[in-house]
């Protein structure tokens, strides 16, 4: 682990040099970002730690979909094992989000909130997530946690799910005209996923938005699984510090398995969540990916776990960072104003919303989640020239090089 | 027009009446149902006598799209015809909600805020409309009129657009799908259309819709044309007299051209403004149609006419009704709630919105004005049993024979 650390400092060493070359970005930088870099590793290192002791006491946020003796005696089905790292992502992310609205309330109570009598706090407590275990008449469920209207979080909401049965048409022709040979019309199928979007109150902090799913379907020709996922970040205000430690941490998750997998899955991203009529992107992107199903099983959940584990360490120390930054009712209005962009881009374009909402019996304030407790439109908002505002519009509609691949790439040919 | 009047005010006194036979109301609803005819029919003869000044003085909101040579030369073409009722729909309605905020103004301004010496008022003013008047490379334009942010309306557009070209083959497909036999692979058409959206900001004032359309599409065996439209109304809290003044004043509209389209587009209403993944409809109704070619040219003008001129009278008089009306924060949060479900209805399954996002070059801005300028979304937000968001929520799951036509019809039979 310690060489590993070392290692991606270097790495991310080799990045930021190269970004400096070209833009001139002073020393401190470098010192951030391997101090940065460090940070990260010790942060996954802890919560590699932490996950074990979370799988020994199953720590979930409630029980698992599949029965617990189902499980065991399918250990090595990658239905259990994609069902049991997902448990885990949502429990860890959730408990890492709740440790930030602990501190927060630590933070704001003093002795005069306190009733001594009644041995509580009077004032509004820490916020928690709500869980709320739910299963469907088809087969399967989910764990739909949310916590809402906190100090750090407006909305955060982490859902994951387990289902199975049969695809609806609609489903398997979407899966179709994606290039799947399916054969047979009634498919069986079964999905597991972990989906979040976390609404940050203060507009200095990023929105974040992560989904790591695994498919199985059935026909004539025997069983056919994929993955799919991806993690991406929209910034109300564009901080590049941020920019680059988020797709930093996402490359290295990458790197650990094929070369090539972020600069595809970066531009996947890109691609992925456009709003054609505004001609932007919905944030600074991050990575996307879909019908992945190389080199193979192990080597593809492998792949997903990294991803998955690399949510908190690419997030969280943005949430720190800016958690306590000064804002006003300009940057509220801002916020407000790019969460009904988020609502557009989810409503009219997301394959995953748009999919939820039309499979009969879907449960509804999950898939929904994902929209911002509020939202604001007005009509021809103009943003002032040369303001903060600007500078992420221009980024939104061309997207940027983070980590200067393309430049490299060019300068190596 | 006395005697329509008086006509009207039976008419009224006999559907109320019904009305009364079943629900055993008051007879207090007697007599304000033949008062708010009266003024509905004094209003609608006020209307129509201003019309003709707007007329007479070009009153418009800017200047027609097509020239105004070009549309004097073609006075009885049906496409002059439309073009000029449009014009006039927007300016009168524009006007009448300006009438609003100005009285509201002056309800609160004093003295304080006078500026003696720049002789202007120094506080917020009374909003206006801002008139966006835009024009499109391939033919046509429109004229975008938004007021927000104003003391009774939070945002109100209205939007007409003339517009012409070639069809975009997914309109082509769209409207094959509705039974329309179109030839030829590229059609010339021509659309010209009002639509409006106003959302006040007391929640016990209604949101108001209306759309009315004309289309035209030449194929290689002549010209095809059709009507389109409606007008439906989405309270926040649920006023019976209010939903059967606005059914009435609609049906008197439709009365007046064919008995049966009020029970026919009443229906399609309720149908079209549905979201299938809450079981809700957007609003208590109104009337919606589309494709409507019979019984001649000059009739179905005549009867869009009658319905455009019917949205001051079926709305205005709810808007002085309750726009003072008190209310706290409980209510507020839950019109924003409300809201959050129109944006849901608009961005999911509005094909207007819908095949106008997907038009290339379409200015979204003015498609988009139709959402609110805040909204809100709750995770398993939960109405209190028996309270008045719970009427309102049945009232969306099951909608109501506003005026007993169902009942009447079951009981002639």
């Amino acid at each position: 682990m310690s060489f590993n650390i070392l290692f991606r400092s270097f790495q991310t060493l080799s990045y930021v040099g190269t970004y400096k070359k070209i833009k001139n970005r002073p020393l401190r930088l470098y010192c951030a970002a391997v101090l940065g870099t460090g940070i990260v590793a010790y942060n996954q290192y802890q919560s590699k730690a932490k996950m074990k002791e979370i799988m020994q006491l199953k720590n979930y946020m409630a029980n698992p979909i599949t029965p617990v003796e189902q499980l065991e005696q399918n250990k090595d089905d990658m239905k259990t094992q994609m069902e049991l790292l997902i448990m885990r992502i949502q429990a860890e992310f959730c408990r890492a989000l709740e440790k930030e609205e602990d501190k927060a309330w630590e933070d704001e109570k003093s002795v005069e909130d306190y009733d001594f009598d009644n041995d509580v706090y009077m004032t509004w407590p820490e916020a928690k997530f709500t869980v709320d275990r739910w299963t469907r008449k088809e087969g399967g469920g989910g764990i739909t946690c949310v916590l809402q209207d906190g100090r750090v979080f407006e909305k955060a909401g982490v859902n994951i799910s387990v289902v199975s049965g049969k695809l609806p048409p609609a489903a398997i022709q979407q899966m179709r005209s994606r290039g799947k040979n399916l054969q047979n019309a009634e498919l069986p199928f079964f999905a597991a996923g972990v989906s979040a979007v976390i609404h940050p109150r203060n507009p200095m902090v990023p929105t974040i938005h992560f989904n790591y799913r695994y498919f199985e379907v059935q026909d004539k020709n025997g069983v056919q699984w994929w993955f799919g996922g991806g993690t991406d970040l929209t910034p109300y205000y564009l901080n590049e510090d941020d920019a680059l430690h988020f797709h930093l941490t996402l490359k290295h998750a990458c790197d650990d398995h094929d070369s090539s997998y972020y600069a595809r899955f970066k531009k996947w991203c890109d691609d992925y969540f456009y709003i054609p009529h505004r001609g932007e992107r919905r944030g600074v992107g991050g990575i996307f990916f879909d019908d992945l199903d190389t080199p193979n099983q192990q080597a593809a959940f492998a792949f997903v776990t990294s991803c998955a584990e690399a949510v908190i360490p690419s997030y969280v120390p943005l949430v720190k960072k800016h958690k306590d930054d000064a804002y006003g009712y300009h940057e509220r209005q801002w916020q407000l104003l790019r969460r009904g962009r988020y609502v557009e881009f989810n409503l009219i374009y997301d394959r995953g919303t748009k999919f939820g909402l039309h499979t009969p019996e879907a449960r509804y304030e999950s898939i929904l989640m994902s929209l911002p407790l509020n939202a604001k439109w007005e009509y021809m908002h103009q943003v002032q020239p040369n303001s903060e505002e600007e500078k992420l519009l221009k980024i939104l509609k061309e997207p940027k090089d983070w980590l200067q691949i393309e430049d490299k790439k060019r300068s190596n040919a």
